[in-house]
């Protein structure tokens, strides 16, 4: 079974609003099989969504519509589904009487702009809205199944949950080609076509589970995506995939679905039983943000420092005043004393320590804007690579941050940081301070 | 001029991700007169992704596509583009240069499967991509222009403002009615309702210009849209209006269009030569990341701490043991000591402190999740307040962070912080630590 999604609003098509309602119908049809091939969101203007309705209900075998259900002037999709459809509007006198006891029961009279809202094109039913005044509709077009819901999202899903999907279901079990189950594989490190080359055989178009590949935040996602008759076989050969995309991105697959880095390293951390403090000059404070975003994240995380001045390097952390002088803040020496300094001080086990040049200002010939230090102090060493991260001053920093969690990582994992590779961090040469 | 926007990609038409590219094109386009009457997601299909822009040429002055520009398998919008077009793909010399600089640049050799990222439909022209591998693609159709960007948000809206947005100015200024300013006015502190009964008057639907409230993330936003034959007018009438809608916001008004806290924070500390330092507990560096975000916030943020455990508070800050014992690391006595402890300790004029209950554990019936007292520390006394914010713990932790940098600001402002009442900000009982 094939579904188009239509959204319905001006604020919606202008950009005041995001429609979350079309990726949630759309996770929910797609955990029983349904595939959405295309969501459309359309205006309030009346012409345009009955083309739209009509349009796709010649190319799907379902067609969710949310939104244009109201009372007012600019709600149009009752009648411009009347409109696809070439019937006229008729009211519904249960749909009515319901409307009017819910106004009643709030104390008002109901307005007679309302009154539309209980009428449907001839030859369609009214879906009763136990959570708002729109009550949907069902109907039938060229042998599409089309539902009408309310596009406040609450009153949405209730329908969805209550009323369509419980009315898709004899259909699903004749024609469902099975069930869709869907994961993702969280990486940082890789770059996407570094992703896709050691992937290659298994992004092949013709698979199933299909593997494909999504980056945002600076992170490489692996989508997989299996379709199966038999929800074990589903099952089973997603998790085979998902396993061995895993083992080609180790180590730096860190985790799936909703998974963040920060959450990754805080399992970590608490598993291996080791704390960690912070160090932070370019970042400014994002790093123990994002870590403290984790719930639980005070078991394994101690807090730190934002020593944005150098005053509060050497003050607070310790670094000494001839380093910052002989190399600059954003210098080898200067991390390396952050990221020990914060380790003594908090008593933590691992500490790191960021400092760089976020931009736009600061930069130089030999330090240009993106220059970043990292380091990672132990008991028994203190690891430090240079990177250069291209980009905004805020994705400078976002980047900057994910790659000292990569770090930490990997370390905790014994794994070399020269799997970092791609964002050109440099090895350290010998410290000279 | 009527547009319509196609986004591209698996995961957003099964709806792992929302797509957020399509409402920010839109609202973009609207700040310039053009009217987005549709959007459309498309799952990774070839034909259907060529039907979609063939169809959408059809209906619209102007296409805009984003997403499936990357090199792999599941990158179909060029070779669509190219069906829809009924030509085929001619490889771009210069991308292609591009594209290998843009790899050697980080030291390594481009992927084969890379150079499908320099081809583009014959007849259409390549967009340069300074962010990224995927070049956009500018091209007609049906007497449409279309315009291919990158699904990737950041490379999407540089693109759409530095190549897209330019390329339209000259149709723009022949077919533009009059012209449209806006503007936004924001707020912390204010409900939207209280917003609402301030500005009572200057919201009936027959104003012009028109006044409307938007409220994001804690924040409530005045939106002001002018809309005038001659483009004095519209400037002077905005900016009346804008004026009366700050004084009557006053105090808690900060800031026009992207200004955020932050950054009025930042700029208000600058004119009264001022510094700031920050001790936070529950906002895990979250203030210090905000503040940061600013480029030049260095000229008046130290930096500060991040306390997370009550060891650090006491180490690094002084809290007193006793008192973390006697009222608990969430209350008056250690906000207080944390915010004069960072204040000494960092030199600076003025220092901020947050402890709290982010949630979701750790609530106990007298200090339920949410609870979070905020300290400001002068040379000439300490301030301290309660709050009890609601949400989940990334809201509990924003709005924290935001009431924070709001009472650094009115109190360099010399106004009370009884202005921040609607938060349940209790005043503070005499100390008794």
């Amino acid at each position: 079974m094939k579904a188009i999604l239509l959204s319905i609003g001006d604020e919606l098509a202008l950009g005041q609003t995001v429609d979350t309602n079309s990726a949630w119908i759309a996770a929910r049809l797609a955990s029983l099989g349904v595939s959405t091939v295309l969501h459309e969101t359309v205006s309030d203007d009346q012409p345009l969504i009955a083309a739209a309705i009509r349009w796709a209900s010649t190319r799907a075998d379902l067609v969710i519509v949310s939104g244009g259900l109201g009372p007012t002037q600019d709600d149009l999709t009752r009648q411009a589904l009347a409109d696809a459809m070439e019937v006229d509007l008729v009211t519904d006198e249960a749909a009515l009487r319901t409307l009017e006891a819910f106004f009643a029961s709030r104390g008002y009279e109901m307005a007679q702009r309302n009154r539309v809202q209980a009428t449907h094109p001839v030859g369609a039913a009214m879906i009763p809205n136990p959570h708002g005044t729109a009550p949907g509709i069902a109907a039938s077009l060229h042998d599409a199944r089309i539902f009408v819901v309310p596009g406040v999202p609450r009153e949405m899903r209730a329908m969805v949950e209550d009323a369509v999907l419980p009315a898709l279901a004899p259909a699903l079990r004749t024609t469902a080609p099975g069930v869709i189950l869907t994961t993702k594989i969280n990486t940082f490190g890789l770059g996407e076509s570094d992703v896709a080359q050691r992937l290659d055989d298994l992004m092949r178009r013709d698979q199933n589970p299909t593997v494909g590949t999504t980056v945002a935040q600076g992170m490489c996602s692996v989508r997989l995506r299996a379709e199966f008759p038999d929800p074990e076989d589903a099952r089973a050969r997603l998790e085979a995939t998902a396993a061995a995309v895993e083992k080609r991105l180790h180590p730096l697959a860190f985790g799936r679905d909703d998974e963040l880095l920060p959450a990754a390293l805080l399992e970590l951390l608490k598993r291996e039983k080791q704390t960690l403090a912070t160090a932070e000059s370019c970042t400014g404070g994002l790093i123990g943000a994002m870590l403290t975003d984790i719930p639980g994240s005070s078991a394994a995380y101690l807090g730190g420092w934002v020593t944005y001045t150098n005053a509060l390097k050497t003050q607070q952390l310790g670094v000494s005043a001839a380093a910052i002088d002989a190399h600059g803040a954003v210098s080898e020496p200067v991390a390396r004393a952050m990221a020990q300094g914060a380790r003594e001080r908090s008593g933590a086990d691992l500490a790191l320590a960021v400092t760089g040049i976020a931009g736009p200002d600061g930069g130089t010939p030999e330090k240009p804007v993106g220059t970043v230090w990292l380091a990672l102090a132990s008991s028994t060493q203190t690891l430090a690579r240079c990177a250069r991260f291209t980009g905004d001053r805020a994705s400078i920093r976002d980047r900057a941050t994910k790659c000292a969690l990569q770090m930490a990582r990997l370390s905790l994992m014994n794994e070399t940081l020269d799997h970092l590779r791609w964002l050109s961090l440099a090895p350290a040469k010998p410290a000279t301070a």
